[in-house]
């Protein structure tokens, strides 16, 4: 790529609210043009090329169809941001890569085992990529603990727990007002619906795909009882007050790791409690915790002796500086644009900008992709079989047996980082 | 019974550490007389002997045969206190019921279940209870979560969680120099090994065997290392360093019930770590966890609206006192016992001679014992089958389906009890 290509010409599909979101934070990344907005809805693709033209000063081309985007710009694009619904935005992925688009695609489970696979091999026929955004991957926390974790400081991980665990009966229940996809599957769908905020950080400490990889997925769901009875108190909602949800209020999810982990793993969007990912990490050295007044960590010999009694938590906070990652620490150096979830938006859609400008394998590949949003389809099949677990495919046909974690730059998920970072610092 | 047989005549057997503390303990409960005592070890059955003469200047009849002790004494007893070991327990407490006597049982989980079938056949043959003492029912904060959600403060329970979550490496890994039971069954069984704890408190909460029960119970294992690190770093354990040990670190546990709440629980006790029964139960309206930091309550509307931000968690401790269990409000004012684990060994004592004494069915009774128990033989056969949910009998043959919540005394763990406590008062 010579010097004048420094810019990639992306197109940005699906403009709710969080597609506009990420438009806009993808236009604080250096190295991006915003060439043409999509949405089915005409008044959020107005918006969206308004935006752009508010930012950047040009007006992108403007669609209602993506395939048609897709046919009369594909061969200009190098990249395809979707935001589109969890249902949605496989098919369009999959249809952007065989346009020769890379594609980075917003965050939510597969409907069916089918559009993994189809991710799968039109990513490996086309040479393009599909990146899930999964943010988290980038959270200050998170990138801590990798970085702790990889310099031996848990010791041997046995164990991980996740969830999603946000109070959303508003947004669900709202659903036809504010044209939000959550409601219809939480009508008709009884399963993990969104595994990737948790699961992805875990799995890149896991090293899955690079030597390990997801076994079976076990799920069972409790009774749907919080949003009807949220719907009771909503006049404006008279029209689903016997609404049946199929969706548990409460689904707990349990992977095998090929290495012997376990992950457990929790949705929980339709009662009413305060926002947690819950994550939680033990080794054979010591043990992380997300908690209500406070993150909590435990290293054996290291951070818990106190007072005679050497079995206490310490607060996670007081320590993260010690163990920052080299990214976050330049971040911080830098100044976080702190525009999207704590700054983790602008991290993971650099990532993806970086990889498309270096034509490099991005950090979360496609078959991260399809291992993490698989657990979706995988877990409603084991609820329906009343929590029977059911297996993983390997998505990359063998290949993670022998895969080597992958350096590269300073986005990478994979490694220690203070190596990339240096090398990454001295190419810049 | 007369006012004269206002003692009751109970044997101690088994008396390891926790047995000779909760005879001792037993010794605090008014109209208790030990009269005689049983360890295989005869050490430890003198010891217990000489700990009931200093306290009652009574030498009780000392065993090391619990057989001959029930052949020779079993006429004049009234109950038996069973503290051996998790693969003991069982058939003395049947062999006990068989000889006559009501039977408090330490806890700790089935092996088989046909173990489980004994207990109940026992029991419903002689006529004679089998209460397993799980204490944790009995805790100040359990009660009062018990008393908050019988009001109906978290709305209708959708989800609990619990656990054992104890770093135990020390007692597990020098077993044979302290003579405890742990190693052997960490060394050859794999599964949910000590799970009543936290099950009990949400067993009660949820009105299992009373309108509700048990339906599968699905187990997840990972990976053993926890031990084998631990061993490696102790001199005196040379001759374990090269041991296999099958339980795995972490055992993910989810259970199902009749009216459709799930129950996760874990097992972990072989990994460094802070103390943690990990508690947690959530409705329609509101939520408590268990944390490391302190316990952590939201109840919409009503605790968390703070600032603008009506999702906040409140630390339950500022609370507890509105909330308080009329039985811990009565403890608290008559001076508790700190005795043991906080005064919740002597409560569950206490409930267990109010039985005897009374001779009317416990607050535990044989169906809430046997299907605690049976979590651990049906966790381990669902871990052995890759996770597959397995059913759980039915011990009351149907009884459940309209047995009425059970109201007797202040011990009653059925109920609001602000009822049973004012008439247990005025009885008083």
């Amino acid at each position: 790529m010579d010097e004048q290509a420094k810019t990639i010409r992306v197109a940005c599909i699906g403009l709710g609210p969080r597609g506009l979101g990420q438009m806009k934070e993808l236009l604080n990344v250096p190295g991006v043009g915003v060439c043409a907005v999509c949405d089915q809805c005409e008044d959020r693709a107005l918006e969206g090329a308004a935006a752009v033209e508010e930012r950047t000063a040009q007006r992108p081309a403007i669609y209602t169809d993506y395939r048609r985007l897709l046919k009369k710009e594909g061969e200009s694009l190098d990249a395809v941001l979707c935001c589109t619904t969890w249902i949605t935005h496989s098919r369009i992925a999959v249809d952007a890569m065989r346009a020769g688009c890379h594609v980075a695609a917003e965050v939510g489970g597969a409907a069916s085992m089918g559009e993994c696979w189809e991710l799968v091999r039109a990513s490996e026929e086309t040479g393009k990529f599909c990146m899930l955004l999964e943010n988290c991957c980038y959270d200050r926390n998170e990138m801590a603990l990798f970085h702790m974790q990889r310099q031996g400081l848990f010791g041997e991980v046995v164990h991980c727990e996740g969830g999603y665990r946000h109070d959303l009966r508003e947004e669900i229940a709202f659903g036809r007002e504010n044209r939000h996809g959550r409601l219809a599957n939480f009508i008709h769908r009884n399963g993990e619906l969104y595994p990737t905020h948790q699961l992805g950080p875990i799995a890149k400490l896991l090293g899955i795909n690079r030597g390990n990889r997801f076994l079976t997925v076990s799920s069972i769901a409790g009774k749907a009882r919080g949003l009807h009875e949220y719907i009771q108190t909503q006049p404006r909602l008279e029209y689903l007050k016997n609404q049946v949800f199929n969706e548990g209020d409460v689904v707990d999810t349990t992977i095998t790791c090929a290495n012997g982990e376990t992950i457990h793993l929790v949705h929980d969007c339709s009662l009413p409690r305060p926002y947690s990912r819950g994550y939680a990490l033990q080794g054979t050295r010591g043990i992380y915790q997300e908690a209500p007044f406070g993150n909590a960590i435990f290293i054996e010999g290291l951070l818990g002796k106190k007072e005679g009694w050497d079995h206490s938590w310490e607060k996670f906070d007081d320590h993260r500086e010690k163990f920052e990652h080299p990214l976050w620490a330049r971040y911080l150096d830098e100044g976080v644009h702190f525009g999207g979830h704590g700054g983790m938006d602008f991290l993971v859609l650099s990532a993806f900008v970086d990889a498309v400008l270096c034509g490099a394998t991005p950090p979360i590949d496609v078959y991260d992709t399809a291992a993490w949003m698989s657990v979706t389809a995988l877990s409603e099949q084991s609820v329906a079989l009343g929590g029977a677990p059911v297996p993983v495919p390997d998505f990359t046909n063998g290949r993670w047996i022998d895969r080597e974690p992958f350096r590269r730059g300073i986005y990478c998920l994979e490694d220690v980082c203070g190596e990339c970072f240096l090398e990454s610092n001295l190419k810049n």
